[in-house]
């Protein structure tokens, strides 16, 4: 437990750096936020001019944000940016202005439900500014006029977004996905981030079977703009996973491919209902992270998605309640753990084909099997032999066999190393 | 429930002004049935001759009765067919004779299990004679000798069955089958009758999507001949669903096609199972009405049998207990409303393909997404639209999505319309 | 139950005949042993040579064996391959000597759980010898000097196996397989070669559709000569069962083959769930008996397993406790009876065309049906005629018939024989 504590500290050491910056789908705190994750793994950062084509969308305008407030008639800052990037609406064009409470109304966004909690909001593709406040801040406020101020830029620029690659030992991709647009909310967004960056640099440290791609990118118009420009990989990406809401204290929860029947679903599937862990797996809908994107039908990658409590089922869900004290380093380092089991058998799912499948062969002369005969007791790892010698048809792959055996796949795997070494096995 | 308690009402009085006739596979009784029906929608009446080869039948001579009765020594008739046509058995050979007791027993049928009762019985292909009666009519009869008069005429003529058609928008057809063929019956033939009759009208109201064509036709016999002189147009019958059974109080039933997965199958089990009404889905058994023969392997036809309680499957079955008391307005309404329900279902269940394949096509653009985002709460027609999206890859229709998605079909198809007509996707 | 007592009992005196026998993998007990059986029915032998080589393997050297004992200081013989061939470690190699206890104990195989037990064990492919005993046997012996003497020979020789045929009307086969190799063990061995004898017996009496191979062969390298020198037989083969642990007093265990929906699976899984007998049928594994040679991924025949409790299942499995009294006649009778059941199906299990699939062809006329219509009683005769007419596509077989309907297969199959009759399907 000792390092998978440490990591896990590590982990939400990094979500409270990243915490207090303002990210949007473009603009500087992304930028910020890349440079601190660039610390733990080499990054390469894309910048992609406003106005580029990408698929069926446009690249907007860069946003960018100073300063903002709403201050009473003493010029106190009864909502003030400076104390959490959640309290302007998202992409808020500029303002400067004095107004009544009554009309200032119009653009403030409460929770009334949870009159303590700022909510989240953004209008990236309608020209808006509005300010988030908790509701009891709202009531507390007398009438009267109170200066309004937004010190915004939108203006052509860039969208910004990063890759760190783990060379694998063949070209074939997996990639893992997570969104850097969201402002101060750490289980959406932070947690996932902090996953993916531990996720790669625990894999740089072996020489995987896969390339491992890691895509940090704001939300829906990243993926998109990722996609777009990456049409001729796209072939080689075999498999994927898009983290978010890594870090709450709620079991885990894999939401499958649209393919629904896709490797890595059948990976996660097996690794989480073998671990014994609570957790869910859901089927796939084309609503919450980039799944969405990635599963479209033109392209229908083999792409899940793994969270703990999933996309808006949790009430501090784009709130200032998903702050760093929401997200645990122990569920980070369970997260993480998943990840590297799944990756783990992902990596050694390889289909074999037997090369002496008529009758048995005999496992004795090549020292594979016990030469003592008639002894009740079957060892796994005889059994994992003749299963997969059983199975090896071409066609049937290690985690098959470990499922229609029930024996642990790492048992299946080690057998199917010793049966090629053998030559009696070849991939 | 008003104009569902007028329409009840209404197919319940044709139901009571049919009831008396004496119905049979050929005859007078089927010609003065479809002239009342004809009251209701326009009818194309067909006259095939006796000794036409239909399929592996041959069409037999045609029966006509006038009266039938028992009399005793003093000329009391104690068996009418005035009474009921349930007396005479189906098809008697004319017999003028009299005899005493022991010998007319061996003419005479009873249900002892129900001695209050007249069961139906007939004797199309084996030249018989008999008189159907309650068992304590028949107890109560003293011995003697009976005269026994059975004025009928079995000559060639023709089997008679009709058709209405209700255009729609493509050529490609539905057909809905009922059997004319039983004489006093309520729930087993009238109630099919009454319901077919009313579901044509509602949908001449409309110009849907198929062609819908209702077959009135003697069981058996008839479907076998309409399928006989129909073989040109087989092909076109897409759908099909017979009707029987369909106004006692049980609760519905759908009986599936031979092929159980046929568009119509999963058309009802969807629109009975999101309906929350009571209600059974049985497999397909080359047992009950004519979707024996509409389903025959030859055609194998996707046509399904909807009733109430099934065939048989009540005690009153073909006696004179099912008479019109035993089928109720409100059952008959509710029938007729899931078949208008399931024809709707069907006639907007269009596959689609989705034009913007590659991620998600840019919906806020186009006037069709929330703008300001970031609010928790997912809106059931930006999801609707976002699975059919999701969905739409030539195979797959929108019952498929509603299903997938848990959506209602209706949310599902409004947004298929929405999409269609941005250009999004097309059929 | 007299004639299956009868046959029960004639089962267990010969399996008390071959018990004492010391069967191995070759010699001279293999051969006594179908020498008796020779006596029930007429078998063809085999022998091949040791150093031939069959498939991955090769025939090895011949072991035969005329005393072994171990005698203590007196004399007298402690432990004596004259009281139970399982005495001596399987092909030991012949040794004379004296030694010390503690030196002898490092080759004597006891069961510490089973005290009073003594454990059946070989060394077929790795020089050695050996004794086996009970754990209260060894725990008597005083230390000290004990004389040591197997008196075995290894040499080139043969390995032995035989074969039984009853014609049948096609030469398409079923093979019934049964080890042959352990010495004195009743349900492991000796039942299935009882029943497989007695199932012989039984069919000879009848021309079975298929034609019946009954082979009778040491476990493993048998079952993998067989195949080696029937190559050009393997394609004729159809389906097969494997019969091993067939007498003791467990439920039925049919073990389904590697493809698990092959024809002998389906005929296995639905004869003993229609027998309603307590029955479990388990997915294929690939341990066990010799279906692991048959299916192997090279042949992958159709050949499942039918045992009562299975390979390894009871404490009594590869011990002294496995002795005559282990099993039952009645249970050997049981397994007898569902295999003559099953292979009755098999037989009977045709595809079937029907010749007049549009609409129902008019049975009346042929004398198939009830000429008395409107009865609301079904008969099962006709439930069947119409369900074989319904389903016989060409590819779907009278098992599936009775499956899908719920009909008896004996009904089915004898409404398939009248409609073959009259003409209306053809196979």
């Amino acid at each position: 437990m000792a390092p998978m504590t440490a990591v896990g500290e590590e982990m939400h050491a990094l979500v409270e750096r990243l915490y207090p910056l303002c990210r949007s789908i473009t603009g500087d705190g992304v930028r910020a936020t890349l440079e601190i994750v660039g610390e733990y793994v080499p990054l390469q950062v894309h910048e992609v001019p406003t106005g580029t084509q990408v698929l069926d969308w446009t690249v907007p305008q860069e946003w960018n944000i100073r300063d903002a407030y709403v201050a009473d008639s003493t010029g106190r800052r009864v909502v003030d940016f400076a104390a959490s990037s959640l309290h302007v609406l998202g992409y808020s064009v500029p303002v400067s202005a004095t107004m009544p409470l009554a009309e200032l109304r119009e653009h403030l966004h409460t929770l009334p439900e949870h009159p303590a909690w700022v909510p989240y909001r953004t209008s990236y593709y309608k020209p808006e500014w509005g300010f988030c406040l908790a509701q009891e801040t709202l009531d507390a406020l007398p009438d009267g006029d109170y200066e309004v101020r937004i010190d915004s830029t939108l203006a052509d620029g860039h969208l910004t977004y990063a890759e760190h690659v783990v060379p694998g030992q063949v070209p074939d991709e997996v990639i893992v996905s997570c969104h850097v647009c969201h402002p101060s909310l750490a289980n959406d967004n932070l947690a996932g981030i902090a996953v993916a960056t531990f996720l790669a640099r625990a894999l740089a440290r072996e020489t995987p079977y896969y390339t491992y791609r890691f895509i940090y990118a704001p939300g829906t118009i990243g993926a998109i703009t990722w996609l777009a420009r990456n049409a001729e990989r796209i072939d080689r990406v075999r498999h994927g996973l898009v983290l978010a809401c890594a870090g709450d204290r709620g079991r885990l929860t894999y939401k499958q491919s649209r393919r629904g029947d896709a490797e890595i679903d059948r990976v996660l599937r097996h690794v989480l209902s073998a671990s014994e862990r609570p957790h869910r797996v859901t089927e796939f809908t084309p609503y919450g992270y980039d799944e969405r994107q990635y599963c479209s039908p033109g392209f229908d990658l083999g792409v899940g998605s793994l969270s703990r409590t999933p996309y808006a089922g949790y009430p501090e869900y784009h709130t200032s309640a998903d702050n760093p004290a929401f997200v645990s380093p122990d569920a980070m380092a369970d997260t993480l753990a998943v990840c590297r089991e799944a990756f783990s058998v992902l990596d050694r799912n390889r289909r074999y084909v037997n090369l002496s499948p008529y009758g048995e062969p005999q496992l004795g002369r090549r020292g594979l099997y016990d030469a003592l005969g008639g002894r009740s007791d079957t060892r796994q790892a005889q059994l994992a032999m003749l299963w997969v010698l059983s199975m090896s048809d071409g066609g049937t792959g290690l985690l098959d066999v470990a499922e229609r055996s029930g024996l642990p796949f790492d048992a299946v795997a080690t057998a199917a190393d010793a049966l090629r070494d053998a030559g009696l096995i070849k991939a």
